[in-house]
């Protein structure tokens, strides 16, 4: 099989859960992973509400929602701080894991590295068996992504 | 398996196709049948356009959305020569059935009855071994329409 | 004074209405038109929402909508029952006129023609005094549209 | 007249203009004050959006639109720099007062409680003569919106 495996999340912190998530502990679920940035338009527009959507509709049929907060500019106004005021004031529900700063120099956030996304808003779709099938920048249509995680649902 | 075999379409007239369609032909495809009045503001303004969305998006993916014109109130200006100007404005492009007309005295056509319909709009979905997965009468979330599409693509 | 006085309404019947209503009798007035048909994708959508907007918003303010149902191609399946389905379907409550039919071999209705509308949707908006301040076919911002409407309230 | 005079706005800075603007200079126009805060919902999906439609329709025809960031709660992150990233990445391009800190264990800011502003998003429309018309909290109709505009702008 030729799929990669997904890597795991690495955190700094968690919001909206008692406890970190790791990819590991959620096989058997379809996972989708919804990389993010709190001040970028896409994501707070599209992007987010749409992963909150995904959250409300299929949570408990085998689908975990948990977003990424993936900042990769502007670090000093995106911090916990700022996000869990946005988390809050949005009215997000799914768990929220922050995303680990990369090494001195490096902007970009360590599991954003990891899965060579390309920006935020980003969603990446992770089989039962943990890997990779769906990697996306941008908008997605609501048609197109629910197709692509009932496929997944249902696969053996 | 209790899952009801779908009736066949019982059409008087086909728009947007050459050629009939029949449930029996498309066997091995995943079928959205969408049951609809051209006065209708429900499907006018979110049925309709959602059905559309997921023709564009599905076709060729072995998914058949088949529009179903049942009217069962207001026929005299329902009738085809207006359908025909429906479709054509709102640029409709899926095959559309007009549901037969019930026997004297019965307003629901005949498809509508012997799916049991409650209105319009509905989503019937079929699967690819022509049974009925879904009967959905009034608004639908597209996330949950599409995983439920992507479920039945899925199925052995 | 250069503007031109508002031709009057030539109307074959009148819907949501005991009476008919003229412009003359709508002096003192701003008098928003919108001229529509029931098939048309723009007034469906936009133009006939917009216009019930006004309405429910602006009515007894000084601002009275009046509809025009100007049809100039598919008379046949755009006739008056058709209409009065659509206008109940939908729940427009404004005023409606049905334009009158122009002269045999001529397609467009008589009050459309005499306001050398473009065609449909169309907004033509009178002032106080009976004259046209505002002959606009297709889409208009509701703020721009606002804003209009205002100054024309406001003015002397 | 008992309208009451605006107040003059009180700004620890400004973003999107070379200098600061000040209502006395704005005399003969028609200025929409629209307060807000950065992470409020009803601000960036709705007022916001909304402002600067205004701004983009409007501008040069007689109303100045002006933004103040009036932030009563979370302080320590809708702080400048915070803001600057949200104004650049949702190119916002209207002028925009940041609020002056109240007293200290005052966390209403001050222009905001010159005006008695109940919360964010809040609509402040004053007249060619500096006069405060309409004080409006939450959320307001574009219709109504630009009727009000107009009325100002036509008014003597």
């Amino acid at each position: 099989m030729t799929t990669p495996d997904a890597p795991e999340i690495d955190a700094e912190a968690w919001l909206n859960t008692p406890h970190p998530f790791t990819l590991a502990a959620l096989r058997g679920q379809v996972v989708l992973l919804h990389a993010f940035q709190m001040l970028c338009p896409g994501c707070v527009l599209h992007g987010t509400p749409q992963a909150q959507n995904v959250h409300r509709t299929l949570t408990g049929r085998g689908v975990q929602v948990v977003g990424l907060h993936s900042v990769f500019e502007h670090h000093a106004v995106m911090n916990r701080a700022a996000l869990e005021v946005f988390v809050h004031e949005f009215r997000l529900t799914f768990p929220i894991a922050i995303d680990r700063s990369g090494a001195t120099g490096q902007p970009i956030p360590r599991t954003m590295q990891a899965y060579g996304l390309s920006g935020t808003p980003s969603i990446v779709l992770i089989d039962r068996a943990g890997r990779v099938q769906l990697n996306h920048f941008g908008p997605i249509n609501d048609i197109e992504l629910g197709a692509q995680i009932g496929r997944l649902l249902q696969a053996a």
